[in-house]
């Protein structure tokens, strides 16, 4: 309890913690304020997302390398997880899309250029660990070939009904948790070696006890879910409110919030000078959510939504996942960075967000 | 002929040549067993299409570098073009078209990840050529190109009508012939020292004497054309009884016949760490189906199709092409190779297979 | 005045200045004569473009690093400029657009393949700055994404309308402006290091003195200016009367022109083994007009033309432009290039040129 203490003296955002019971005693008095609900719960889910990080970390150091390699890449971007079933329980499949998508383009995009740009700003030129870059945008590359191929093929082929689409979907979604599975038995036990320095000590934490850790890791997620819950139901109206576009919403605002905690590390690893780390954190995190958590939220929609969820993707979001993947694949080619490069990311980035703040609100 | 005979005792795949007899019995017998003829023509066609693939490198091994290449080049994909004539001839341009895209989804992903694959479970990290990759990448891109044109274009434009098409698609046919030739030309001539180490002798076989090597190819092509026919008029039934698509028989069963000898040679050299060798046959193999191949069959078709036959593709085929090209050029970049790039590659074939499969049988 | 002189006696291309009076002349009297005044609108732009290149290039030699860069790359593609103001204060939006794509997928596989091409003809391989080749592609690449963007959205989402498209537009102008001032502050400011080769002194001419650099520059705007209204004007009849499409009018013969300048220096160039220089100018060049031209004569319509003009182009020219960009990227992506590399990207031009030669003349 004393570490938990610590760290949350130690660390600024963990300061926002104060914002988690103001939210559930928000939401007891007014329960139509939607756009305080939204701001409050945002303010929650920041710093509960960052202590999921910091207790998986923990774990995973505790277990030793291959369990704790299998930990972090599975309970990584549990935030997204969690916010994302929780829209699914409530039906809100074009929310939880959305936010996939928006997940994807915005670590490739946002994440990985503004570690890019802020690195850049700091040192001349920075290299990084080339092979490990190009096995992430590899992978990611073949999870939105998964995900874009349901779209295209309906798209091209108006005779291809509902059933074959969900049909493909669960196929896919087996092929894909197979390839990640098999893409963490490479990077952690086959070819550990490629990836080398990628995995030096994620944020240099010191790691918690393993009861502390694992108490932290069960009660926030709990937390999580239920800040989740009020944040799902919040999020649409005062977008509205706030004159944006669901897709906008889905794509860039879910995307952010449930991403903090991993950018506060992708970012002050490029201020160290450790891009590998920020490579790794950006492009990981997309690839495990094209791979992992699309993937188990299509077959847990037999489960827990209300009806079976599809990988078929609205044709602009499959476009700007495309172009992401393509983007990240082009510029981590070389291995070598200066703060132009993430420029050109963070413009791709901005491009889209401009085209989603503006598109009329009938679409998703 | 003891030669022939010797060649069939040590290669396995030659047994198989039993069943060429066995299929013109079938067929007097039971002309309505399609499925019973469908598999019987597959067993025959994979030990001709060996033989044949052994005579063409006989007879380019005596007639020296130039004109060996030349013929190789030609010759290599003898079988497909020979299966795919008979299609044509059968005015089954669906049938052609699907084969065409998926003889180069096929080379391009299963024969080049399976390759990769069973070299790097032997092997831990297996390097090759990357100058002469990158050029058989290019090629088949430049070719992907000239075969998603007229798709996209009339696509993109309802007013484009099938005379443009036809026209469109004689154009590019030539063109593809002489960048196909200007290839040969750059490898074989100029600059034959960046291609060196995928030249060395392919499969290591003694060559036959000049006679033999002519007139096992001109019978095997015989025959091959013989069994082709029956395999061209069971495929479609015989695919019905097994529950699969057009789409699915046409783009991976037809190329996994036709591709069955080339499959051997270059899995035979991954396991010899030779993997050169490797992605030479599998990106040779696949751009000159794209760039000599595609092409003479439409204008070919102007002579022994009922009707002429143009390059405009189902989309989803193009789709899955440019994928299959950039994937391949994506992966080839690094020049060097573990298990976990040959299960990349393989995963995007399963994907397009899965997506083909389960297609509901209309489109083709 | 005598150094002007000097030069013209020089450059054989400027012995062509002669058509300047006499298109002028010719229009007084034949002012139906299409054919004859876009021949001869022609010969007299190139030679107007030359000179407009010295002076700009004199100007910028005199005035420093930093600012010369700023010049050349804002003045570089004057003759282009110049063109499409023509036309867009015509209201000929549909060749103003052609026009801008063209230029970009024309410097992109025309410029840079026959420089290649030209390269390789005389020496057996060539090397070149792989990280300017590659930086310039990058940027490439952002503005086609970016230009893309209003296209494909509109394309997948009916409901888009026409106010959409407008704002996004002057958005995505002011984005891509952004972009390019970004840039030249990185390849002139902060990075040029990285950039070396490919400044060393433009085609090696003596820089003429500012004064007469002005006045060239002046005048010969001016000049250009009157000579492009007889071009734009007579253009489209011409073309009927030669059989062309407005499609293959503006993306591929307007481009040729106005490109005319830059090319003769790109390929003597390469000729002389520089191909780092051909590589900035056909790369530069493409770019620049993404990224600079095209959102300022979108920004230049709210004022000088009829409507406003937007950034949505036809879906096949969008497909265009992004072959062009990921061809080059591939192909720039080695450092290294032989007689082929040229001709591949000569191909995927003819590819193109063909295409819209044979296209039905309602699109454009």
């Amino acid at each position: 309890m004393k570490l938990l203490l610590e760290e949350i003296l130690h660390n600024k955002l963990l300061w926002l913690l104060v914002f988690v019971p103001v939210v559930f005693g928000a939401q007891q008095f007014t329960h139509d304020a939607h756009t305080l609900l939204f701001v409050l719960s945002v303010l929650a889910i920041v710093p509960l997302a960052a202590l999921l990080s910091h207790a998986t970390e923990s774990v995973a150091a505790k277990t030793g390398d291959a369990v704790g390699g299998l930990l972090n890449a599975t309970l990584g971007n549990l935030t997204e997880l969690v916010i994302a079933l929780t829209a699914l329980r409530a039906g809100q499949y074009v929310l939880v899309k959305a936010s996939l998508a928006g997940a994807i383009v915005t670590n490739t995009l946002f994440m990985l250029g503004a570690s890019l740009l802020l690195g850049g700003l700091k040192y001349h030129v920075q290299e990084y660990n080339r092979a490990s870059a190009r096995m992430q945008a590899s992978l990611l590359f073949l999870a939105t070939v998964a995900l874009l191929i349901p779209s295209a093929v309906s798209q091209a082929d108006s005779v291809a009904g509902a059933a074959f689409t969900q049909k493909l979907s669960v196929g896919l979604s087996l092929l894909l948790i197979v390839a990640y599975g098999l893409g963490m038995l490479y990077s952690l036990k086959t070819h550990p070696e490629l990836f080398a320095s990628a995995d030096s000590g994620e944020g240099g934490h010191t790691p918690w006890p393993m009861g502390l850790a694992l108490a932290t890791l069960a009660g926030v997620t709990v937390l999580v879910a239920l800040v989740s819950e009020i944040f799902v139901e919040s999020v649409q109206k005062a977008a509205e409110a706030f004159g944006m576009t669901p897709a906008f919403v889905g794509f860039i605002v879910v995307a952010l919030v449930g991403g903090a905690a991993e950018m506060a590390s992708a970012f002050s690893g490029a201020r160290k000078n450790r891009l590998d780390l920020s490579v790794g954190i950006a492009l990981g995190s997309a690839s495990q959510i094209a791979l992992f958590v699309a993937p188990v939220l299509v077959l847990l929609s037999y489960v827990l939504g209300p009806a079976p969820m599809d990988l078929q993707f609205w044709p602009g979001a499959v476009v700007m996942m495309l172009i992401a993947t393509m983007t990240a694949s082009m510029v981590t080619n070389g291995g070598r960075s200066a703060w132009f490069v993430g420029v050109l990311l963070l413009m791709v980035y901005a491009i889209f967000a401009m085209t989603l703040y503006l598109l009329p609100p009938r679409v998703a």
